[in-house]
């Protein structure tokens, strides 16, 4: 048996489980677990999931098909395509209409004692990642994954929408581009954090919409930073969409037209982008973390991750 | 003296005028003009415009500080920029914030005997090229403009949304690439007319949305069309918003990003790029004129404009 803290008809909860059971997948015992947003948007009742949170984590693998896999620190891709779709063939399982993703559709998560997953979502830890940064991967390929749409040097002006988790870690990956870069927040705490990292960042209230960025990533997750995304944007200029939004929101559409706007949307990344930004510290993530509870304190960690000020609240099985 | 067709204070009317005064700039005497949607909904009260409408026209050089352009048959760039700015200098008049637009934004049309317009805004008509056909050139650039910012191949699958004046011109030039290509409308007259163009076409009533196209273009103006065009489109895939949104539309962002859409705005195109495709006869735009009227009954030609199965009405001065 194992402990989970896991969301089912409205109520979060920590349960005892037995260990979860997936034929041919690799079985790992959780060492440390983060707390995204969408955990949070989960028990909120946003998404439409039941069972145990979680999917950023590191941990170590403790059975395997492949006995070289076993003992071995592992982080690990959330999406589980079917294999065989058009989109699994252009290995975009994130893609797969038929996916399930660890600890929001359909597969059991990471707040847990122990997780499966399929070994070929596996990727292995270097030694020079310790598991305070490792379990940083998964929010940080996602960062990256805003590189693999957006081309930028040092002649692009980018500004980031957002000083929470998302945003800081964002500012952190565009920042290795060499892009003149500025961070827009509403705290001043979470400004200076992004300064101490060496980026530029600048209060919302100081802000004089110029529409003069030539890029803009959203990652406030809110309609109005939508709307400020449109009042920074060039003519001609790339709008990313990184952060969640729940319903629909209003969009200027005239004006993503009239000004040939591109609205770009992104959610997941490559673990190895990220893992290599990790082993080559080209990226400190280790400020982000605000607290750290055991994982039979998880409703309070859960809690924690709500209040206001909060960044990035671990969870140790 | 000269007639106008000018929207003033709410009214469309016909006008006696004196011929237009822009220092510098070349005398065109319009030969025959195009109705466009734009200028529908201008006198619907959409924009904020007043003076001389139209934008789509061809002519004859009757003065010009180069006197080779004299007695040239021409057509014309719409955006005229300040010259200076950042958005100039790229060659991106169309975006500078100054600019001025021919019968839509500060500066009269060519709903009119005459127009100035600068001569680096002018473009020489090939003999090649009828008035029927040079007629079509803004709105087929606008067209063109899709094949700047979209690479399309014969792997491609492509839906354009919208049967109207810019739906064809846009099946027609989208065709042109060897893509795999249908349109989809709700007139089955139109839905005819670009079948007799080599496109295939399909009613709105029959389409099973499947998530399965690489470039949706939407070129309906309205939000069903955007709602439909992210029911169309594959993860990953490209949006193209072609037409006038008015006001905000309601997207639904959160399929944006879990499913990593590009959403495109898209204007104005290179008349370079349209009068190629005429002069090399690769499309063929006659068949979407429904009608011509004198410019003294310009009133009747915007009426007929609206009416349910016209497509382009034109305007004779």
């Amino acid at each position: 048996m194992m402990k989970a803290l896991r969301f089912e008809q409205g109520q979060l909860r920590l349960a005892d489980l037995p260990l979860p059971s997936r034929e041919g997948e690799a079985l790992v015992r959780v060492t440390l677990a983060g707390i995204c947003n969408t955990d949070v948007e989960i028990v909120r009742g946003y998404a439409n999931f039941s069972g145990t949170l979680g999917h950023e984590f590191v941990g170590v693998v403790e059975d395997a098909t492949d006995n070289s896999l076993i003992g071995q620190r592992v982080v690990g891709e959330i999406n589980a395509g079917c294999g065989a779709c058009d989109e699994c063939l252009r290995n975009h399982a994130r893609h797969c209409r038929r996916r399930n993703v660890l600890g929001i559709r359909g597969r059991d998560g990471a707040f847990a004692e122990y997780l499966r997953l399929p070994a070929s979502n596996l990727l292995l830890v270097p030694d020079a990642i310790n598991d305070h940064q490792a379990v940083f991967a998964e929010p940080l390929a996602a960062a990256c994954a805003i590189l693999e749409q957006v081309t930028l040097t040092s002649a692009h002006r980018v500004v980031v929408i957002g000083d929470g988790k998302l945003g800081q870690l964002i500012a952190r990956v565009i920042a290795t581009t060499g892009c003149d870069l500025t961070l827009i927040g509403k705290h001043e705490s979470k400004l200076e954090l992004a300064r101490a990292a060496g980026v530029k960042a600048q209060a919302l209230a100081d802000v004089v919409p110029a529409a003069d960025f030539d890029v803009v990533i959203e990652a406030s997750g809110s309609a109005s930073g939508l709307q400020l995304a449109l009042d920074l944007i060039r003519p001609r200029g790339v709008v990313v969409l990184k952060s969640t939004f729940h319903g629909k929101v209003e969009l200027d559409a005239a004006r993503v037209i009239v000004n040939e706007i591109k609205l770009i949307g992104s959610r997941c990344g490559r673990f190895t982008d990220a893992l290599a930004l990790l082993a080559d510290r080209r990226v400190n993530v280790e400020p982000l973390i605000t607290d750290e509870f055991a994982l039979a304190d998880g409703v309070a960690a859960m809690n924690k991750a709500q209040e206001r000020g909060v960044l990035k609240v671990l969870l140790r099985p």
